[in-house]
């Protein structure tokens, strides 16, 4: 299944850690493999979350997604693993994680992950 | 009316139970026939669940939607129909169905089902 | 005034009445006469509701919404009794009724009516 | 078959015949009845010309194109017919009428028609 | 500053003072002038409400809308104003004028005001 | 290979023959099966034709684009054989038979034909 | 019939008269008065030129436009009128005016002229 | 990191404090630097309120908006910095800033933020 | 620079030669890495063609795509590369390639060839 | 007026000099100064040439635009200007300059200019 990539996500300090706000990020070069038959998928992420004590940097944040680009996934895993990879670097106050992958044997699919800071 | 299909929804188990997340599938290629004057009908299902034990794979899904190829159904039925099949193999924690019909006499139908988990 | 059209809405019994759900229509191809001045109106009718133990039959609702071809109709009017007349054909748990009519002297409208069964 | 309408087109004095120019013009608003069937069509008419001496009055323009509402139509007739009575009226130097009817049987058909000045 | 234009907003009675629905008007060919520089301004009115005992006509509204054609109005002035003379018409149970206003200075500008029926 | 459809094509008399004139037609429910799988394909047919002596007749075009709903056709091979049983029906002066064919795998393709009368 | 505006177009000397290139300029706030009804006309005005000495001042052009808002102008006539003029200040290679009029009695209409030097 | 530009928000008198209304402010045109290569970013502001003593003044705004063009500036400081000079200014009931940059490495980023007052 | 793929595309035998005919395939699925930094670029190629002797098969041509994923290849030596491939495999009497590539640096490039059968 | 900006515009050998073909570049990310007001403008640059010996080097390219950043140019100037260099760096078979500048007073302009090898 899923063989795991090499995760080096940074980070940076929040500038505004007095209040909530929302960081959208959205990223249309997302590609991995199908683990079934080994052919290329493609998606585009969507990103959302409000940062706590950290923010993503997104030269890491890009070179994450591209270790993804030999890597096996289903759909649904990938999107639980990507937020929950995300949710450990950062620590957000809240975070979802939306993967919209291009059509397969006639069929979209879309998988939606959200966390919330308890 | 309705002649049932043959149904052979396969499952996989949910890669994430731990959490609530939402799988959203969009099929723009079904087609059954209208009970009344045998005449083919066109329409896309839009499928939104959240998984509980099983996930819905989505080759079987294809071919389910499939199946529906040489039956007479009315869009009312036929949309709890598919809601009631997918409910049965998947047990979802919530799901919806919706299917956008393609005009017939000027008039154009969607139906919107919905299953919440007891 | 506006005069009333003949009105025979045909209904069907609902295939399943154990859970609400919704039944969204849209008719591109509605006129009638304008009964200040006789000259031809054009809309879009969008009619949702949530059926209870009968749904409007297709074929009939096309009759119907013909029927007003030659009828005077002032917008607000004309909204409300379309609106009465499905709810008295139908008897739904929830209805609503949006026409969008087309511009006249620069000035675009649109009515909306809604019906909840007590 | 066609029924002819009551043709009333009037025309004004081209205020610049000195030089070829082009008018278009767009009516979305046209309703006649299907010969075979007595079920009313909708279509939007496009018109576009070079006038000579003459220009097609707008007010009488839009009173004879509602003069078709309770005409029998066959859509390859009709276009022609328009082109025709347009022509007849303006004796343009280049004309054209292209008429967008809407679907019919999951079927959407245009109707294109020219005429060039000799 | 805004010199008053001449306000003449006719009504009608409320064909359905029984239950709340929704009338929604849009006019995109509304111009004043700038109070400060005399230059004109463009702008699309959007207005939404539920009425009680009166509506308003709508060939009176488009000439009090062009009443202000030469009357000098700043953005966020005349959008209230615009509200209040048509509460004070139609003392309707909701109102909603938004006012989009043409790019000015590389700047877009809308004004939203909303009144709510003691 | 394409197992042939019953072609049943009517046609009326063109009731403008002293012009050149052209219709255009679109489909949007075309669905024959892959040859290769028996998987069914969806697509989209375009149909324009400058008519000679004879018309192509609507309701008989419908059925004839549904008798391949049953027959397994390659894209290049049965969009050239709908042009040639259309120019065999109608004798056009001028036709072009356009069909766009739904994604498999990624891959999208249009096959364009078109016949001149020598 | 039209009365004319005061016409005080600038002109600045082309920065490149050793080669054609084009300029397209789009004025969406373009208002004149219906000679018959005294009631607002809206329209998009459309230029497009080749300059061969002078190029039209923007600011000045603006000024032009304005000019236009209270003067009766017919769609025919105006648009001949607001070429001329711009060819008498500028003297273009080519020159065309498209003003693209909003609609009146459920009618678009849009003029195009065009302008060669000799 | 964050050179502060010259900041010269001048404000106005609402005109309206009786009532909460929406103001919606949209600015395309705003340019500043990456504080770490020195490289020029582009984004669009989006700017709605609910004032209560005071209003924006339009040209202070795009002339504060400007003042950016040569200060390095993170998205999410930035954006952050933008409500609080805004909110210092006017003190408004409700302030939410938007900013959506522009691609960069193939990431697209909107930060938003949301003041309300105590 | 361009480490040459795998290329093994197949061809089936045109079905009707007998007269010119277009095939359009459009393929949103295409990487490959940046020769210089090694990271990924994606594009959508656009593939138009009138086939002689051969079409291409849209399997093996899937096959041929994804091959380009772990290559080096130049914005326009890969099309032009492309190009020359499916020309030696087809042999066709006509064929463009046009890349439409995704955005680097704020700036988007696509690159079109096209080859004619002597 | 316009101060020239430092102009290093790099080249690499075309690639494919045995056949002509085009590269488009879109880089909307422009901007500059009114040299009147000394205010920003900003625009959207669309490039096409077919390259003969040489291609311009993507790199260099986004910094020949942003030299422009602190330069005074008129419309008109400034396009001519930018043909004049990029031929002069490439020396192209066929090139083509449209700039789209953002609106000024009301006013949308874009400059188009075209060079074709002797």
């Amino acid at each position: 299944m899923s063989t795991s990539p090499s995760k080096e996500l940074e980070t940076f300090v929040n500038p505004q850690k007095g209040r909530d706000y929302k960081i959208s990020i959205r990223i249309p070069e997302f590609t991995c493999l199908c683990p079934k038959t080994g052919q290329p998928d493609f998606a585009t992420i969507y990103l959302d979350y409000t940062p706590d004590e950290l923010c993503v940097e997104l030269k890491s944040l890009k070179l994450y997604v591209w270790s993804f680009r030999d890597v096996g996934a289903f759909h649904e895993a990938v999107t639980n693993e990507i937020l929950d990879d995300l949710v450990k670097a950062t620590n957000p106050r809240w975070m979802k994680v939306r993967i919209e992958f291009m059509v397969r044997g006639g069929i979209y699919t879309d998988v939606e992950v959200e966390h919330f800071k308890k």
